[in-house]
This record gives structure tokens, C-alpha cells and sequence, in this order.
């Protein structure tokens, strides 16, 4: 068990021997650590590895001069310089929730930029200042729009966090596809088999083969078949791939650049790396905070205490799971697997640095 | 077959003689026909005995002050004076394209407020401003969240309108569960069975029964089961109702006031009448609006060219099946059923106003 704050520091370490500055490492460290404490270890340490091979092959920019290369009262176009994608994401929030101080709402568009890691993060920055903080970002193709087999859309996930008065804020945080892309790799590292409806063969027949994908096969949009609404998830998946990057100019659908050293970069180019779409809302602009939470607190309460269905569990409120889960980690450590901390001890080995196996 | 033109000039005297202005007659009847025209004939011709009936017992304002009661440079908070759905959400999304236009993006939730038609026809409301539309309304709850077995939620609409250039507009409108209400009543009218995945009975438990509603049973989110993702769905329509109902103080989840006469008012109210929320982003706020419309192109043909799985339709871009339709009914004409044309006639005949059978 690793204690969260032993791997945050670790992680700090690693990025500024990378060559990043001491508050992009912090940025960078934040991410990674919140992604591990909220059980979505998908997106940490496991990722430590990604970053450190795109590093090596000079494929990510740890010294990025991230710019405003347009504006308004109430949005920008941040262009990332290649940066690190958390550290691109961090100041493209901050930007939305400055513009959002002095215009009552901010939007920031974000091209240029890299994986950043978890969608709820960025979105969770807002809770602080009383603000509505949402967060998208376009990714890897992998899956195919309604009726097609193309791979033209990542799992593009959507995220909103909404202030609260004495309940937990609502964070929602959630691929545009039935499942994220990390649950289909675990199930075939198990050997098991997936439920319909996640995937489907290169023909575009269901099928229930987690690596399905290294065949031709495609990922399906939230919804699973056109019967139960897929041409939804679709929706959505595409306008969170316009928002972050037909508004910004970053690469869209097919052209999003791997998030991978060990896939070639593409061929083909529309635009600049990768994109993002951020969003904060004072919610005073819209009505007088404490009132607002104190609505919200009523809106939660009334779904805490809906009736489940026989059998089932209790009606959850979108991020209860996530927090539990990070109240627990908190207090009982992080558990790596030893494929992970192997792949760790190689990049403390490279950098001359401890880790200590626990 | 009925001229589109027809219908619009006599909706647009019954609402006069209902008591509305001119330009507010024009503004519903706007939305009427276009539901219409779009093939979302649920929300046509079909709703005008729903208001006739309403305005009847008095529970819809034809003379409503509609009101900005809290303000920021980017966004307002509007109550309706319990007006049609049309009037109010027509005025508030005037009023985004407003603020829009000072300061990049404009943002409002609404209050007080009724059945409104189609979410569509607001965020369209963007597209000749260079401006992308968002339109979002919280509606009467007859869906339940993931596990559970209560009516909490509406099939709470997202309406996104994204400009292009030679392309058409991207318009995706699409309800937060699987299939609309509408559907559901067209296959009980039929006698015919529908797919599981869209409603459950009053335990929970999947049913192939349209007429399940009116035996404690409820529709799903979009995703159908949690393993399926309904809890995205769940996700989405709870996003809806708060950024309606809660950011503007009008009636969330399942206090939603119905928006037929038949069913009586509720005991409990929460806040004002039902919620709508609204948004508009200046193109040009990040970027020149024609280089934008260009992209748009490329990502639209882009999608077109996708390969369809084998004895699959042609890959659509959100909005062409409505935009299709539209064309179509505009040269052939609008087919009305005995059973609504029934119902005109008798609003007919109330006002002493002609209604040529056709």
C-alpha cells in the first residue's frame, strides 16, 4: 500500500527531472494522484510510463509557452505549445474561471495540447470559487459513429461539477461510450469476456471480444445499437470533438494524434494535437450562491431518497462513488499491481531516483 | 395533406384568438410548424388541444410579463410569467444571441415557464447570428435514475446547432433516454410491443409493455441498465434539470408541473413552473467564422464518407433526418390523423374559425 502523498511526491520528482517547472510538476502531480484516489487508476500511475516514453521520444513539450491566441469577454483559444495535457488543461480552467469572474461565464477552447488525464478534475477546480465547472476533451479514435465501422470518435469524455451547500457537489464524470476504453483493456488482461453492446467486430457485428479492437473492430457510442438511442451517445461524442477542437484548431475525430510513443504520429493533419473544451459558470451570475447550494441540497436529498428497485442498490448521486472510493485510498493507501511498479522502478532507475517498493 | 403554410396561419389565429399578441402567436405557431415539418409530429399539430385545454382552465398566461430577474454580462436569469413554453423560450433565447453578442457567449435559465415544443428550434435560433445554439428543458418526470423505481426525472431534451458552410447545420435534439414519450404512446396506440431497454414496471423489472406508465412502471435513461451505462443518462438528464430548473429557481425533477390540463396541478412546489435553460457562443469568439464553417465542412464530409457495416444505412450527420423530412413535407404537405383533425375542429368551432378538411 502507497500512501498517496508518498506517490504524489514521487510523481512531482519525476516530472521536474523531465524538465518541468516545480508548479507544472505540482500540476501534472495533482492529476495523477486524484485520478488513483478516485479509483480511476486507469488514468494514473499506470500513465506514468506513457508520459515518460512520449518524453524520450521527444514527442511532448515540457517547456510549452501556452498562449491566448483569441479572445472575447467570456472566451479564449489557448493554443498548448505541445505541453504536457495537464499542464495545458490546469491553465486553460484557470483561464475560463478568470474570464468567468469578470464576465459571469468562461469558455475556453484548447488546441495544441496532449492526454491530460481525468475529465472531472479540471471541472472540479471551479467548486472552489462557487462556480459550474465542465470539462471535455476529444481522444484517440476508437469508436464508430451509429451504422458506420469506421473509427472516427474517441471515448470523448464530458465532465461537470456542480457546488453544493451541505451535501458532497455533483461530479459527473463519463465517457461518451457505454464503457471507458481502460475496462475493455482489464477484461482482456483477465481473459473474460464483455457484454454486448460495448464493441462490435470489423463488420460491425455484436460482439463480445474485449480485444476486438487490435482486429478492426470499434468501440460503440453510449446507447450500444441505433434501437437504444447509440445515435445519442453519437451526439455527444461529436460535440464534445467540435468544442475542443473545430473551436480551437486542434485535430479532430480520425486525426487526434496517439497518446502513445509506441504508435506512430499520423500521417494526415488537420490541425494542432490535441483538443479540449472548458467551461466555468459563477453561479452568482445566475443567483445568490448559498440559495443556489441550498436548492441543490434539496435536489440531492430528494434523489438520495428515491426508492431502488428490489435488490438494488441506493440511489447514487453522480460522483458518490468516486468519493467514497477516495475516502477510503486516502486512509488505506494505494494498491499498485506489479506490472506498474515494475514500470516505475525502470523510470526512478533512469532518473537516479528511490522508489520504494511497499 | 395540409400546405405547411395553412397549418402556421391557422395556429397563429387561434393563439391570437386565445388572447396572445401578434408577434407571439408568430412566435409558437414558428415552433408548431417546424415541429411538424422536422417529423416530430408529438410535438406538432397533436399539442394545440393541450393548450387550448390549458389556456381553457386558466393555468397558462397569454398576457405574461416575462422578466430578466438577475443578470451578468454573459448570462440572465428570466422568469416567464408562467407563459406558453414558445413565447417565454423564444424571448430567453433572444436574449442569449444578446448577450452573446457583447460578450462572446450568452447563458440563461429560465423559470416559470411551460411546455415549450421542440428543444431544436431554440438552438437553431443561433445559426443565422454566426452563433451556436443550445437549448435544454427539464419536463414531467416519468424517468428514473439508475437502480431505482421512482419518477424523478423528465426525458429532459439537449438541443445542440452548430453552424457549417456548404454543409447544411449540424442540429443534434435529442431526449436523455433512449426513445422520446412520444414514441412510446404511438407504439401503445398500435397494440405493438416495444424493445426492452426503454421502460421497467414498478419493481424495475425490464418490460416490452409502451403502457407500463400507467401502471407504476417508469422509462429508462439512455444506456437502458447501469451495465449498459444508464447511469450516463442519468447523468445527463440530471444536468438538464439543474441547469433549468435550479440555476433559475423553477421546479426540478419530480415537482415539474404537467403540462396537460387533464392531469391536476401538483401539491408540492418547489420553485416556479417548469425550466428551460439557453445558450449562444459567438463563432467569431474564437475564432473568424468563416474558417470555422470551413473546418465544419471538412469534419462534416469527413463523417459522410465513413464506411457503413454491410446492409447498414448511409452514416447521417445529426439534424439530416429532420432537414430530409422538412424538404419533403414542404413540397407534399403535412398529414394530419382523424383524431388530431378532430381535435382542431373542435378548437375551430370554438372561436368560430374556419378549418378546411383536406
Amino acid at each position: 500500500m502507497y500512501k498517496h502523498e508518498y506517490l504524489f511526491d514521487f510523481t512531482n520528482t519525476i516530472f521536474q527531472k523531465m524538465g518541468c517547472n516545480k508548479e507544472e510538476a505540482y500540476s501534472i502531480s495533482k492529476v495523477f494522484i486524484a485520478a488513483e484516489l478516485r479509483g480511476l487508476s486507469s488514468h494514473g500511475m499506470m500513465r506514468l510510463k506513457d508520459y515518460f516514453e512520449l518524453w524520450k521520444a521527444k514527442r511532448i513539450n515540457v517547456k510549452p509557452k501556452i498562449k491566448i491566441i483569441h479572445e472575447s469577454p467570456s472566451t479564449a483559444v489557448v493554443n498548448g505549445d505541445n505541453g504536457i495535457g495537464m499542464v495545458v488543461a490546469t491553465k486553460s480552467m484557470n483561464i475560463a474561471i478568470e474570464k468567468a469572474r469578470q464576465a459571469g461565464t468562461g469558455w475556453v477552447s484548447t488546441s495544441n495540447s496532449n492526454h491530460f488525464g481525468i475529465a472531472g478534475y479540471y471541472s472540479m477546480m471551479a467548486l472552489e470559487h462557487d462556480m459550474i465547472g465542465i470539462c471535455m476533451t476529444n481522444a484517440n479514435p476508437l469508436v464508430a459513429p451509429t451504422f458506420s465501422v469506421s473509427r472516427l470518435l474517441g471515448t470523448n469524455p464530458i465532465a461537470f461539477a456542480i457546488p453544493a451547500g451541505k451535501q458532497p457537489p455533483l461530479v459527473a464524470d463519463f465517457a461518451t461510450t457505454p464503457i471507458a476504453r481502460g475496462k475493455l483493456a482489464i477484461s482482456e488482461k483477465k481473459g473474460e469476456k464483455v457484454t454486448l453492446g460495448y464493441v462490435q467486430d470489423k463488420d460491425g457485428n455484436p460482439t463480445d471480444d474485449p480485444g476486438i479492437l487490435a482486429n478492426g473492430g470499434s468501440m460503440l457510442t453510449l446507447g450500444g445499437d441505433f434501437e437504444h438511442g447509440s445515435h445519442k451517445g453519437y451526439c455527444l461524442a461529436a460535440i464534445v470533438d467540435i468544442f475542443s477542437a473545430i473551436l480551437s484548431g486542434a485535430n479532430f475525430g480520425p486525426f487526434v494524434p496517439p497518446s502513445v510513443a509506441y504508435l506512430p504520429l499520423l500521417d494526415k493533419k488537420v490541425g494542432e494535437g490535441t483538443g479540449h473544451f472548458f467551461g466555468a459558470m459563477r453561479i452568482d451570475a445566475f443567483q445568490p450562491a448559498d440559495q443556489f447550494k441550498n436548492k441543490m441540497d434539496e435536489w440531492i436529498e430528494t434523489f438520495r431518497n428515491a426508492k431502488s428497485a428490489p435488490g438494488k442498490p441506493k440511489i447514487l448521486i453522480p460522483g458518490d462513488p468516486e468519493r467514497e472510493k477516495e475516502e477510503l485510498l486516502k486512509k488505506n493507501g494505494i494498491t499498485l499491481i506489479p506490472g506498474i511498479i515494475k514500470d516505475i522502478k525502470e523510470i526512478a532507475d533512469y532518473f537516479k531516483v528511490e522508489f520504494e517498493e511497499q
